[in-house]
């Protein structure tokens, strides 16, 4: 679990310092946690922001005439800027805040697709997709009669941008959601021309950040994006937020998805009418305490910085795309030009959950099955899963040697 | 502040020092905080259950095959079984996760009221409720073709049960969705009766237990609800997660709100089929940390027990009556037969958020406007609102006489 030296951008030994679990043993052994695509581990500067919000400044938001409440609604309010600035945006309006990237994509599905579509519009998503932004788009199609397109995926993991200026072309998609980074291939997919393009055809374009978010530095802006969502457990965070990134006069076109306290300017008992932009996206009591993690979490992120980040999830990835490939047996999925540290595979003699299971008795954590993206899985032939390593700002290189060893071992294990 | 001892149930003076905030001071002040009903504060267990899940057993949920995972999916389902067993059913499958009752209302008004009433059928709510148990019915209304009907509240704010039957008389009745207290008037509601006449009538009935869940204990069986809601913030646990409990059939029944991961049995580009009840009703990432601590909250208030809390909050409200009635120019609201601890009142000489400013100054918290319910201000004719005072467990009689000897300061302030 050396080779800490070698990872540029930052001193990851001091990092994994402020997150309290690496330090621990799990059963004995030393956790090697490589499941931080589907959640990351939290820096204690999280854990101790939401401690004190608790502790010393915690009432409801928006509603009380009193001090501890105008503390509590600043701190919500303070969170909605730093993730609008975050994200690269000045105006923190275009900031709702969800319970996770999920919730964030379904609001745009139900509200901006159901509300502003019309029955024989089209809505084009790829088959790179997490079931997150799959499912909503199908229950979309089913209820509004709108139609659904898919981009291909070429054999490297990458987009196929050949169909996708095809499937634009007819002129009747009117918005495209597709991911910024494949939380299965670790493909990051070209923002900006894939935004250019939509625009071109007349589309709104959403992209799924929940993986790009974490790994790359994000301007909606410059990537000129409609919709954006991520969340926040991802993002070093807690679980129960998340954001969508709405262009304002988008987010005020959209009917709300839920009614409720704080989203209404008023109620008889005949007719409501709606707050403004973002607090009509946001029926009842949010996620204060979480708001204010969420704070701290992107403070944690950006005082590392991303060039220092990119650069260290450059080295694990490059490192690791050596060390797997030169594994007999081990067939990695996808090989796209531009990637991050995602990395699913398939033992030639074992099948995913009994190699998950075997290194898991070595402290290794890694995701086994089809990582919510089942139609991906079965575009490679892989219907009966990966197992997925997937990194976060405290993966070292040692540890990803230790996976590697530790494949090894296993295919000499399943052979016997 | 003192009056402790006067305090029957339990010892309110050491439970107060679980929760670390009350001991502090706000500007200088000792803080009084009775806007409980907005959000209760949270003592150290809950707090303390957060950090340990976040620092010694985190990761992701029902995902991964490695140990920390099934420490994580264990805890988040062993906070279903007790959510489930503080309601008074025995089957965890009919606890379903949601942000807060808002949402939980939202989910029932947008599934069972669109998936499976009719339009041409009506849904039977009241004057009384809170407007997340008003916004979604109207926005169910609007979308569906569905009625919507009141039951009228009484001078004394209790629900018009002549009225209620009256309602239902015609059959066209399939929903009754009202209030178990409001969280204006401090009534609780019958029930047990609701929901017989309710089912006498062939319709199905909803409540809404924001407040009830906190002050009086509750058991969906014998009352027969066929859904109840509450909110974890508001029972001394974390913002960002509530709790739908509906009977397995009815959520059964329920088309899902919301797609994506965790809620899927199968997904092709083409459809998806659903995971069983509840995952079917919970998609993408759960509030993993957050369930861990709505867990603690319940273990809190189960460890001092109903029996206690009710008594405690008996003597309280007793004593609130008492005193602010006695008070010169001091309106209450309501005269419920049985009610519990939130109090609005108006001074007949200042405007409610004047007088809450006022109070704030000496270190009171109570909230002031229309509490997110106001079609029963206006039926109380007090469209200009009012100051409300709730209760929690760690409220003390001696807080109660400093409100009311501040009331009386501040109507003579007023008068100068």
């Amino acid at each position: 679990m050396d080779g800490l030296a070698r990872s540029p951008g930052y001193d990851v030994a001091r990092i994994r310092e402020d997150f309290p679990i690496l330090g621990k043993e799990i059963r004995g052994k030393k956790l090697v946690f490589l499941d931080s695509g589907a959640s990351a581990q939290k820096p204690r500067q999280v854990i101790q922001a939401m401690t004190r919000c608790m502790e010393e400044a915690y009432a409801n938001v928006h509603r009380g005439a009193y001090h501890l409440s105008e503390v509590a609604t600043g701190a919500y309010e303070a969170a909605r800027g730093a993730a609008a600035r975050f994200l690269g945006t000045p105006d923190a309006r275009e900031v709702v805040f969800t319970r996770n990237s999920t919730e964030a994509i379904n609001l745009v599905a139900r509200s901006y697709g159901g509300g502003v579509l019309k029955p024989g519009d089209a809505v084009l998503t790829s088959e790179m997709e997490h079931h997150a932004n799959l499912v909503p788009w199908q229950m979309l199609r089913d209820a509004e009669g709108i139609e659904l397109r898919f981009i291909r995926v070429t054999d490297a993991g990458e987009l196929d941008m050949e169909d996708y200026a095809a499937k634009l072309a007819d002129g009747r998609v009117k918005l495209v959601a597709v991911t910024h980074m494949s939380n299965v291939l670790g493909t990051v997919t070209p923002a900006q021309r894939i935004a250019r393009m939509a625009h071109e055809a007349g589309a709104v374009v959403l992209f799924d950040g929940s993986q790009a978010a974490v790994h790359r530095h994000v301007d909606v802006r410059a990537i000129d994006a409609d919709f954006y969502v991520f969340t926040g457990h991802k993002l070093y965070g807690p679980t129960g937020i998340g954001v969508l990134y709405g262009k304002l006069p988008l987010l005020d076109a959209m009917p709300p998805m839920l009614g409720g306290g704080d989203m209404i300017a008023s109620v008889t008992l005949e007719r409501s009418t709606w707050a403004e932009v973002p607090a009509k996206h946001e029926a009842g009591t949010p996620a204060i305490v979480e708001a204010v993690g969420l704070h701290a979490a992107i403070d944690y992120v950006n005082a590392i910085g991303f060039p220092a980040l990119e650069a260290h999830e450059r080295a694990l990835t490059e490192h690791a795309m050596a060390r797997f490939s030169a594994i007999e047996g081990v067939t990695v999925l996808g090989r796209a030009q531009d990637r991050g540290g995602v990395f699913s595979f398939a033992l030639d003699n074992a099948h995913a959950h009994d190699l998950s299971t075997l290194l898991d008795r070595v402290g290794i954590a890694v995701r086994a099955g089809r990582h919510c993206a089942e139609p991906l899985h079965a575009r490679f032939g892989m219907e009966a899963g990966t197992c997925r390593a997937s990194f976060g700002l405290y993966t070292t290189l040692g540890e990803i040697d230790f996976l590697a060893d530790a494949l090894v071992e296993a295919r000499r294990f399943f052979r016997v």
